[in-house]
């Protein structure tokens, strides 16, 4: 086991209405006057928007708008709410929604805080540890963002999307209803899935063994995920199966899931550089192309790993180990398939861009990222092509 | 799932040779003056005291020492501490030590912050919620204090044992290095392992169901300890084994294991007025004789649980639920046998006090303890001459 240090202050308020007390929490913690982020108006149709307005104004909190925050947040948004935050002397960040919002929210708590370009600090050109707190409502059962320690941004400009991490981002406080991702349509709940899939699978899949506990507790996650996934499908306001994905959702990116290992998040760097060129493309859906094919490259590095992850997530039951390893991807990918997500890059409609998005996602050949097989620019562009 | 509040802001540092950071940490966070407990001495005999001692001397860290905590904190000793950290003005406890000391320090944090007498508060006569911060060295993997939201002290002159909660005591953050268990004995590892294994399942056996989650969380906690307990129980130099069970040992008291589920620690109520009577009683000890008793005297309530954990935890094979939850129960009698554990309460030399053991943990009959079977003194004196 690797050391590791493991610091999740996130106070997590889980349960049905627990966002009428949003306002009672903040109020509580002694703020006065905050930044209210949310999405593209699904919250206003949802009645979730009058909650949380309602329970801020009952409790004397003043409130600084800034509505409109697009999926992949934008580097142009952030700056206009980095300029409002300042001028109104906001003390905290509230996001209601998903990992957007939230993501939008830490960068602009981080840019609120100090006079650093943010795009600066996801690109690692400067770095900080000083943010206002951020807090969430939380409505998509996805990126985790509401008690992890990363956020990520879109410069569409460039056509890069960079993250940055650290501590001193995670949310003060979330709160997590799972009857708020009754909603969710199908196809945006099983990118949430692949998601929370993958942040598990990220750390687990890193070159580091004589972790069984942690291994155990991801293998655990993956497998009640799956579980509870299938149930979604077709019955989306199955309380407990929501409630399911929504804790782990938390749990797969708090880090609880990587104490003892590291995390390179190698698929997601591939992915980002996908979902950062085309932006109709969601990350979840790009992750679930991405990751099994990631997966045959790599497995022969470590056969024995990934016969493990079948056995325990798959209850696959070969003995042999390198059959058990292909099994186990192929009932990954086979499960990617049942909740509806793409199989292959051209089901998103895109021409094969195999040798951009490779030099993309290694920074121009200056960089390679870190993963059983260690991948640099040609290995990316073979993955790529492979799932394309 | 039931609805919950998760908040674990402990800062884990884990890991070889953490420990010679403890005055740069505590300088971090800008303390200056602290109180140093440990227990009887053996952290001079080990070294730790000199490795902790210099780093917070060359940190100019100002030191109060408070040593000689008692296994089972005593409240005179704790009195004194308090005593002292007011006269001295101490910022911050820390514990150097398992779970006594710790406790130990969590009491003099509370009584250090108001006038309240804290067996008071052990009582539940007040409550409160301030306490000084606390942070930890830890040496023995048991307790699950150094993560935890609770405190047990022990008051000699009533022969009282009680315990306090709450998320104000959470230790500011501690130090993990499982090299500093490498010394601690045979039994009283097993000891360790046993309190570990019953957090978990207190948990795990509260009458909630729908939480497969949490439930494979546990069961990989559990499966974990059983692997790594058998190795140091023959390798206590196991690094990665003694890192399990470490590990184990903050999660599984961290509430991790009880998120949408509750907890009555039913079987720690039973133990508590086991070992506040009988003072030369292990926590663990008692707990590894009372749980498998605890366990055939509510299984029937619950088969199809009990059958789960047979399973899940000790890969029991059988198909019938009935059997194979007995055999579960079997298995973790025969694991802490493996171990070393007593299997009987005579094998501590003491009387059968079933009858007082029964009043003194229902409180004179004016309290029945949540558990499958809601336990009475009539209940309770049961399942003390069961295991007597």
């Amino acid at each position: 086991m690797r050391d590791f240090t493991f610091h999740t202050p996130t106070k997590i308020f889980f349960g049905k209405g627990k966002e009428a007390n949003v306002g009672e929490i903040i109020k509580g913690y002694g703020f006065k006057k905050i930044m209210l982020q949310y999405g593209m108006g699904s919250i206003k149709k949802s009645g979730l928007y009058t909650t949380v307005m309602t329970s801020l104004k009952e409790n004397g909190i003043d409130i600084v708008e800034m509505g409109g925050v697009e999926p992949n947040p934008k580097y142009d948004f952030i700056n206009r709410a980095i300029k409002l935050a300042n001028e109104e002397n906001v003390e905290l960040i509230l996001a209601v929604g998903g990992g957007s919002v939230i993501d939008s929210a830490k960068f602009t708590a981080i840019g609120a805080s100090s006079s650093l370009d943010v795009f600066d600090v996801a690109m690692g050109k400067v770095s900080t540890d000083k943010a206002l707190p951020v807090a969430t409502v939380l409505t998509i059962s996805a990126a985790g963002s509401e008690m992890s320690a990363s956020a990520v941004l879109t410069n569409t400009e460039l056509g890069i999307k960079k993250g940055t991490g650290g501590d001193y981002i995670r949310p003060l406080f979330s709160i997590l209803n799972p009857e708020l991702t009754y909603s969710v349509s199908r196809y945006q709940t099983a990118c949430g899935i692949s998601d929370i899939m993958a942040h598990t699978m990220e750390r687990y899949f890193y070159p580091v063994d004589d972790t069984p506990l942690t291994d155990r507790i991801a293998e655990g996650l993956l497998k009640s995920v799956v579980e509870a996934g299938r149930i979604v499908m077709t019955e989306p306001h199955n309380y407990d199966a929501r409630a399911t994905i929504m804790w782990a959702s938390s749990l797969s990116h708090n880090n609880l899931t990587g104490c003892g290992r590291e995390n390179a998040l190698a698929v997601h760097q591939l992915e980002h550089a996908l979902s950062g060129m085309f932006d109709h493309i969601a990350h979840g859906a790009g992750l679930a192309v991405l990751f099994p094919a990631w997966c045959r490259y790599v497995c022969g590095k470590n056969i024995k790993r990934f016969a493990q992850f079948a056995r325990g997530v798959f209850d696959v039951k070969e003995e042999n180990d390198e059959i058990a390893a292909i099994l186990g991807i192929e009932a990954l990918e086979n499960f990617f398939k049942e909740i509806g997500m793409p199989q292959r890059l051209r089901e998103f409609g895109i021409e094969n861009k195999a040798e951009e998005l490779a030099e993309l996602c290694t920074m121009k050949r200056t960089r390679t990222i870190k993963s059983y097989v260690e991948i640099d620019a040609d290995v990316a562009k073979d993955i790529f092509n492979c799932c394309y």
